[in-house]
C-alpha cells in the first residue's frame, strides 16, 4: 500500500479536510496515476453530504480526474509511465453483462463500480476513494488517454460534464443542421453548448436568469429563451429536434417539451430529489416525442469524447481552487456562483 | 350532393339515431366509396359524447372504414370502381409541411383532417362526417387498397387499431427476438399482440384481469404478467424492450418502466382524460429508457400495415354489430366487453 495526501469528508456535516488515505500497489493490469487536477462536480457535493443516501465515510470524492501515470503492471499494455491519463466516473465494472459487452459499462447490470463511495468488488471490497487526493490506481480499461496539447486542469471536467452531455447528444444522433436545446447553463449545460455547436447544431439556451444571456452567447449558443417568459417560450414552440435538461432542481418539463419538433426528445440528465410534476402525456403522443434519461457515457465514449474535444478545441470554462477552499467552493457551486467548473490543484494538497 | 342513409348523435347524450347525410359529388381527384363496414372504436363513443370537448352535431362517427369504390374522379388514377378500399383516421391534411412531405401525415402541422368531426378546410368547412353511412368521398391520396383475399369485415379495424399499433412497433424497429410488452388486452392490444408475434418478437401482455390469461395465450402471447401481482411484476424486471401501452385509464407507469431494459421505449397510444401520476426520471436515466407517445400512422405506412398483415394472415376480432344495436354495442366497448373490435355491418342502416 501506499500513503497519498487526500481531502476526506468525515460525515455528512464535516466538509472537507486534509487527511491520507492508501492506495494498493498497482497489480497486473493497473496503472497508477499521479493526479494533476480533478473537477468538482456536484455529484460530489450530494454524495458526501449524504443527500443520495449515507456515504460511507471517510469519504474522498472526485470523479474528474487527470493526471500522470506514474507506475504500471506488468501486463498493462496501453500506458505508458509519463503519459497524461484521465479517469471518470467508473473505475470497474462486471465486464459480461450485455452493457459492458456493449461498451456502456455506466449501466453495468451488476452497477459499475463509481470511482468513490462504493465497494470494489474485484478489490476485497474496499471502498473506492476519489480524485481530491495525490494518486489513484485504477485497472487500464477504465484509464483515458488525454490527448496532447489539451490544457489538463480545463480537461478534467470533460471526464464527467463532457461525457454526461456528449453520450446523449451522440445517441440521439445529433448532427449538422440539427436544433439542440439546453435547459440549464452551470457545468453540464455550458459543455453541452459547445459539444452541440461543434457537432453542428443550432443551439438554443434556456435559462431562468436573464443574465445569463451574454454569457450564453459568448460560449457559441444561437439563441437564448428566458424560459420564465411565456411569450420567448411560445415563440421557440415546435422548433427543436433535441433538449438537454441540465437542470437537478424539480421543474415543469411541459413548456420545454411543447418546444420541440415531431420525433424530438427531451433528456433528462440531473435527477431532482423530489417528484417532478407528470408530463403530459399528450405532448408525447401528438408530436410522436420521447422524454428520456441518459447518465455519463461508456469508457471507448468517453475517448472518443476526448478525441472529439480536441478535435474541436473543446475544453471546459473553469475556476481552479486549492484544497483549502474547497468548503467554499462546494457553497458556491451549489449557490450556482461558478463559470463553469471548479478544477481542484492537487499539488495544494 | 347525394343523401345517404347514417347514423348520428343529435347531442352527447342523445345515442345514435338513424337519419340521412349528404355527400359531395366525387371531385376530379375523389373516390366515392359504398361503405361496407365500419369497425367501433373507442374514440368514436369519446368524440360524440363529447368527452374530448364539444362535438360538431350532428355528428356520424367511424373511421374505420371498408367499402367498394362506386364512382372516380376524372384525375384518379390509383383506384378503379368496383376495387374494395379502406379509409382509415384521416381523409386529408395540409400536404405541404415537413410531416406531410414525409408521409408522416398525422403529425400534418396544420392538423390533419379527420374522418368526422373535424371542419375540412379544401371542401368549404363542411364538418366531416364518418363511416356509419352508406357511403363517403374522399380525395384518392387518403384512400387504402385492401389487399385480395383478406376478410373485409375483420380489416375494417386495422385502419385505426392496427396501424395504431404497427407504427410505434416500427418506428422503435421491432424485429425477430426482441421483447414486447402490451399493457392492456382490448382492441389495440389484440392488435398489438398479433403485429409483435409477426414481426417477430416475444409478447409480454400485462393485464389487470387473471381472467384474459387464456385469451392473450390464445392471441399468440408467449407471456401474461397480472399487472396487480407484485412478483409477476419483479419477475419481469429489466426483460423488455419495447411496451406498448393501449391503456387509456389513468396508471402509475413506473411499474412498467422497471420491466424495460437499457434503451427500452414505453410508448402511451391512448390519451387518459385525467393527469397521469409523474413518472420517476431516475428510471429513465438509470437505464437510458424513453417515455414516448404515438398517434395512429401516415397513409404510405397505413397501407404497409394493410400488406403486412394480409402477409402474415393477420386480421382483428370482431363482433358484428347491426345499426339498431350501436348504442349498446357503445356500452359494452366502454364496460370493456368486447372480444376485440365491433364491426358495423352498413347493410343495417
Amino acid at each position: 500500500m501506499t500513503t497519498v495526501k487526500a481531502y476526506a469528508a468525515e460525515s455528512a456535516t464535516s466538509g472537507l479536510r486534509a487527511g491520507t488515505i492508501e492506495r494498493r500497489e498497482p497489480g497486473a493490469h493497473d496503472v497508477e496515476i499521479a493526479i494533476e487536477f480533478c473537477g468538482l462536480c456536484h455529484s460530489d457535493v450530494h454524495t458526501i453530504r449524504s443527500e443520495w443516501g449515507p456515504a460511507k465515510y471517510p469519504l474522498v470524492p472526485g470523479h474528474e480526474i487527470v493526471g500522470l501515470v506514474s507506475r504500471v503492471g506488468d501486463s498493462v499494455e496501453g500506458f505508458a509511465v509519463g503519459e497524461r491519463v484521465g479517469v471518470g466516473c467508473m473505475v470497474d465494472s462486471c465486464r459480461e453483462c450485455d452493457s459492458c459487452l456493449e461498451g456502456f459499462e455506466q449501466y453495468c447490470e451488476a452497477g459499475n463500480i463509481g470511482t468513490y463511495n462504493v465497494e470494489d468488488r474485484r478489490n476485497g471490497g474496499v471502498v473506492t476513494q476519489g480524485g481530491y487526493s495525490q494518486s489513484i490506481v485504477v485497472d487500464e480499461n477504465y484509464v483515458l488517454h488525454i490527448p496532447e496539447g489539451m490544457d489538463p486542469a480545463a480537461t478534467a471536467p470533460l471526464l464527467c460534464a463532457g461525457v454526461t452531455t456528449y453520450s446523449p447528444l451522440r445517441y440521439l444522433d445529433v448532427q449538422d443542421g440539427d436544433k439542440v436545446g439546453v435547459i440549464g447553463l452551470g457545468g453540464l449545460g455550458h459543455m453541452a453548448v459547445k459539444i452541440a455547436k461543434a457537432l453542428g447544431a443550432t443551439v438554443t439556451v434556456f435559462t431562468t436568469s436573464p443574465g445569463k444571456t451574454a454569457d450564453a452567447m459568448g460560449l457559441g449558443a444561437d439563441n437564448v429563451v428566458v424560459s420564465t417568459d411565456p411569450e420567448a417560450m411560445a415563440s421557440a414552440k415546435g422548433t427543436l429536434n433535441a433538449i438537454l435538461d441540465t437542470v437537478a432542481a424539480v421543474h415543469d418539463l411541459n413548456p420545454y417539451l411543447r418546444t420541440l419538433a415531431r420525433d424530438g426528445a427531451l433528456i433528462q440528465l440531473g435527477l431532482p430529489s423530489d417528484e417532478m410534476p407528470p408530463v403530459d402525456p399528450g405532448l408525447l403522443i401528438r408530436k410522436r416525442l420521447a422524454y428520456g434519461g441518459s447518465v455519463i457515457g461508456g469508457i471507448a465514449e468517453t475517448q472518443e469524447m476526448l478525441d472529439f474535444c480536441a478535435e474541436h478545441g473543446i475544453v471546459s470554462d473553469i475556476e481552479m481552487v486549492s484544497a483549502a477552499d474547497l468548503d467554499v467552493a462546494y457553497d458556491r457551486m451549489v449557490a450556482g456562483d461558478v463559470k463553469y467548473r471548479f478544477v481542484l490543484d492537487t499539488s495544494t494538497l
